[in-house]
């Protein structure tokens, strides 16, 4: 167990530490990143030594969250924190041996695991971005145009662009503070909403062509196999967003998205309104996350793996 | 020309008028139609006697803006308001015998043919809504959980749920204070973004596979046509929201939308990044809008519809 840190107590632990390491979850998406690069700017400027570890490369098109933050010296970690990382398993293989010697987490995750020895959490925000907004101004360090534009890109793409419910009028007052600093708001969204390569278009069909429905049409299943990922040339990069897709059908109360990996294993996002609990489906598998947006990981081949998420399914909805 | 009128005017001249029409643009979308529920839901609450018009049927999906409203006896106009409407030419057939008639226009489309005899424009807003906002509070008329709705709406759906460029720190501190009346804004973002039929999705795949690339790759084009529509079964709401695909793609500059009608021409919505100015490219073929999305008609059949928008796109590209 952790022990329950207020935003001042989370900003004393930092003001009162040096050398700092910020751990970013795997498969890296802008509200870690965004979340761990705002941190590192203000603690630059505080003048720490500060740095940002991911155990992923980080996809290119992130680089304008940290392209104007100074060159900083190799320096050995003396306190580590944690940035919108759940659970210790999603650092990913290279971040393990942080394990156990984690100071601060700073999270939004409902189901956080606590690994930290201090953790900073408020399920109710959209984006672990906003809580390190918060604690930058507790640290006194100015919201300038750099830290503003990796908390609006944390905020962003972890509401979808302000359409999930998680956004709140507090979420829309922040965002709004942080477009005061001048932000590039419209390359952020076109690069992280609108942008798709065509191969990514070419997969995206393909994978719309192989959805099926379940349980009177109230589960859509897509799945995005290797073979799909080879033939359209998709990337990396080319994989995100692919997860809201199934629920957006008409109808649809759940929506799966599995990927298959090169283990022959499946990873598994889990989408769904109002209806149902994208966590709770998750759970049953060993995952977890948040009630309109979860994940696991399943067994292939695909047959087995549909079967398995198709069982967890009718654990919840219940038909 | 029309008299240029500030906010404080028209809400001057509303509050001195009754029996009041609000006049929408035809193929009704979420800004028109928010804001002229907005301003009759207010009228109302004032005790005047107020209704909407469109020329065309105004799709299910927007009931919810009207349907708390009480009922209203039928009256003669004595006052007639067009709001988001740029051109008499857009109020639509149905709608014609208001033109000449027309006493208070409000609008952000700087492309606006000052037709009314009062315009309230501004073309930095990012949805007419935002101005029906400020002339309702001017009315001293307290935006109430349904005006919030109505206003959000209009917000919500002009700005793509706050990606586009007009989305300024304003358009969030607005949208703030709508939230804050409990507005049901994941079921209108749902509604309005994310709920596609199966029909729809069958149209964009058939449309995505015969989408071509002209000018370097700078210019998408993505061609609807009837044979299509048919074929899809989709209806009239699930056309929505198909422009913006073709600019998606990475490296294009240009995405042209070209919708088959049965008259045979065909109806153009052209969206730009900011290496060009769509509402130019339309201006060329007499059309308008604005500098990221606009719009005109062009004969067909496809093959010369096509070849007119690329002279036109090659006109203000230059490639």
């Amino acid at each position: 167990m952790s022990k329950s840190a207020s935003v001042s107590q989370a900003a004393g632990l930092l003001r009162d530490s040096d050398r700092i390491l910020v751990l970013t979850h795997q498969y890296p998406d802008g509200d870690t990143l965004g979340s761990g690069f705002a941190l590192c700017h203000a603690l630059r400027k505080m003048g720490k030594l500060c740095r940002v570890e991911c155990a992923d490369n980080i996809p290119e098109k992130y680089t304008y969250l940290y392209e104007t933050m100074p060159p900083c010296p190799p320096f050995d970690a003396a306190f580590i924190c944690a940035v919108d990382v759940a659970d210790t398993r999603l650092l990913g293989n290279a971040l393990q041996p942080y394990v156990g010697h984690i100071d601060l987490c700073i999270d939004h995750h409902g189901s956080n695991t606590q690994y930290a020895d201090w953790l900073l959490l408020c399920p109710d925000y959209a984006a672990t971005a906003m809580l390190i907004c918060e604690v930058i101004r507790e640290l006194g360090v100015p919201i300038d145009k750099s830290i503003a534009t990796c908390i609006y890109t944390g905020i962003a793409t972890d509401t979808g662009c302000f359409k999930y419910s998680n956004t709140t009028a507090y979420t829309h007052r922040m965002t709004a503070d942080m477009l005061d600093q001048g932000i590039p708001s419209e390359m952020i969204n076109r690069t992280m909403f609108d942008i798709k390569s065509r191969a990514r278009v070419e997969l995206e069909r393909m994978a719309l062509d192989n959805m099926r429905f379940y349980l009177s049409e109230r589960c859509a299943i897509m799945a995005i196999t290797l073979q799909m990922i080879d033939q359209s040339g998709a990337g990396e990069d080319d994989m995100e967003g692919l997860a809201p897709i199934p629920r957006q059908i008409e109808g649809v109360w759940v929506g799966v998205t599995l990927r298959e990996k090169r283990d022959g294993s499946f990873k598994v996002s889990v989408r769904t309104g109002n209806h149902a609990d994208a966590s709770a489906i998750c759970r049953v598998l060993g995952g977890g996350g948040h009630i309109r947006a979860a994940g696991c990981t399943v067994d292939g081949p695909l047959d087995k793996a549909t079967q398995t998420m198709l069982d967890a399914v009718r654990t919840i909805i219940g038909r």
